[in-house]
């Protein structure tokens, strides 16, 4: 994990000055959403994740820079248009940026952080890199439209939310490992590695995403505990709760949660009842399927440190607090 | 412009085809918000101009629908996020969108079109195609971004506004012209000439269109009239009325419409003194110079039947009436 530290402390000025050449570009109207989102301390894993392999893969040139970024720029666009569809009121410990900034700033600052990062990929001139970013928008775009009809029509289906968190969450950070391949130059079973890779790492971070949501306090996650159970979402620990009931009653639940008509006591309840029978570390462990999977992907990169440092995220992923 | 006719009757078939099986691809949750938009009659000007290129070019074959109807999804995503970001409550004659379906799906059905037009782009494997429509889906927010700004501190400035047209909607039309002589394999001054055709094009059609909003009524345009006037936007013909009145007294009208107090007696007044003025046809005749413009660069079009029907599309730009 120590080595994972360097290699994020030699990597990350470069991308954090990326960052700030880009919020330099945008009109002030939006430099305000934009940073609070950008600048707000994120873990900077889709950039690592692209560096990274792409280094497995022997690149080693400062062109990296840009590309990692622009898969920043993406991640960023899709968590400030997320902020308008499920009127989370804390991002990152902060108000999220719609109540903040107003619905007009929001839209536009998502819409010009999408189109620069388009921009820049373009730059690229690799046609394979356009379409791995355009069919991420495209899968992320429709993960937000399958958990907003969630929303609306709770159903108890694991796949409904595996297929969700694939979308919203897995294809951006499966993007980021396959754009660095592909920079490298990876071909065939190489650059399906990589897919693999990110796409179980994607899948397992959100897993413990979720399971966080029901342990982690707002002063580690920045969010408040069981936000996920407020606003309705159906994530794997609430899931795992609902199967534990008589149909009956978790039918009940469901209509509650769906009508909005649970009370401050009975969420408190259920997230005391999803504490007690351990459902977030049942979570956890799930997660820790995908990532077995990842790791087998990582078998197909050459050997090296680059391929030990991204054994140490998929280990940050598993154990992860915040 | 009987043979225009026959031309979007030749080619709109294909175009419609494509926009159905485009609007056959989304989730059920969005198809509603953008069938709304995206079948409501539109002109698909954008799709039409790309096809008329492509063809004034040489390139004939139907590889160029998914282009052309890439290019209105693109056009249909920026009026579906617009709507959110100007309240309109009409467009083309119908509620807008985000008053009909809601916020979330409005954000969500452009996001999802934005995507699907980027894939589809990206599917022709040419990065010169993708650089022009990145760079038109950023000017287009640029724009946005821009009018909103005005719309807050407005300043009695052409240019703000020039550049403002330019951004919003001239831009995508010369992405338009652009990309079809770029699949036609032009190069060098005939590139050019396209770009110029379609930049000038577009600001003409803008021109025009604000022109009409002083002049046509609901039933023509299905806007309101005066409806600029009404949400704080100074589009030209208002900029030319402001700029007859003696100083004090346009910095009181521009005061009211900055903070929303213009009653509706003083709106009628201003938009009948517009209209005694003749500055709507005023506004005509300065879209008649960027016509001129596009007809010079028309020249460097190979001589043809596609370069007599882009002369007819510059002169129904010209004299429309809705």
């Amino acid at each position: 994990m120590e080595a994972l530290h360097t290699y994020f402390g030699l990597h990350r000025p470069a991308i954090e000055d990326h960052i700030q050449s880009v919020l330099g570009e945008l009109d002030p109207l939006i430099v305000p959403v934009a940073s609070h989102v950008l600048g707000a301390g994120g873990k900077r894993l889709r950039p690592i994740l692209c560096v990274l392999t792409a280094e497995a893969f022997g690149y080693r040139d400062k062109e990296v820079y840009p590309l990692a970024t622009a898969l920043e720029l993406l991640h960023s666009a899709t968590l400030i248009h997320d902020d308008i569809l499920d009127g989370a009121a804390l991002r990152r410990g902060q108000p999220s940026a719609h109540l903040a900034f107003g619905v007009q700033e929001t839209v536009l600052a998502g819409d010009a952080l999408l189109a620069m990062a388009n921009k820049c990929i373009a730059g690229y001139g690799q046609p394979e890199l356009m379409r791995i970013a355009s069919e991420a928008i495209m899968a992320t775009a429709n993960g937000e439209i399958m958990e907003i009809a969630q929303l609306r029509e709770p159903r108890l289906s694991e796949e409904d939310y595996f297929q969700i968190i694939t979308g919203k969450t897995a294809v951006l950070i499966q993007a980021s490992c396959e754009c660095g391949a592909v920079l490298a130059g990876a071909k065939g079973p190489q650059r399906q590695a990589a897919q693999d890779l990110g796409r179980n790492l994607g899948i397992a971070f959100q897993l413990v995403d979720d399971a966080l949501d029901y342990t982690s306090a707002v002063e580690d996650s920045g969010k408040p505990i069981g936000g996920d159970l407020r606003e309705g979402k159906l994530t794997l620990p609430l899931l795992f709760y609902l199967k534990s009931l008589p149909q009956e009653e978790a039918e009940r639940v469901l209509a509650a949660i769906k009508h909005g008509t649970l009370d401050e006591v009975e969420q408190s309840a259920i997230i005391t009842a999803i504490g007690q029978a351990h459902l977030a570390e049942a979570t956890r462990e799930v997660a820790a399927g995908y990532l077995e999977q990842a790791r087998k992907a990582l078998q197909f990169f050459p050997a090296g440190p680059c391929q030990t440092l991204l054994g140490s995220i998929l280990e940050y992923v598993q154990y992860r607090n915040t």
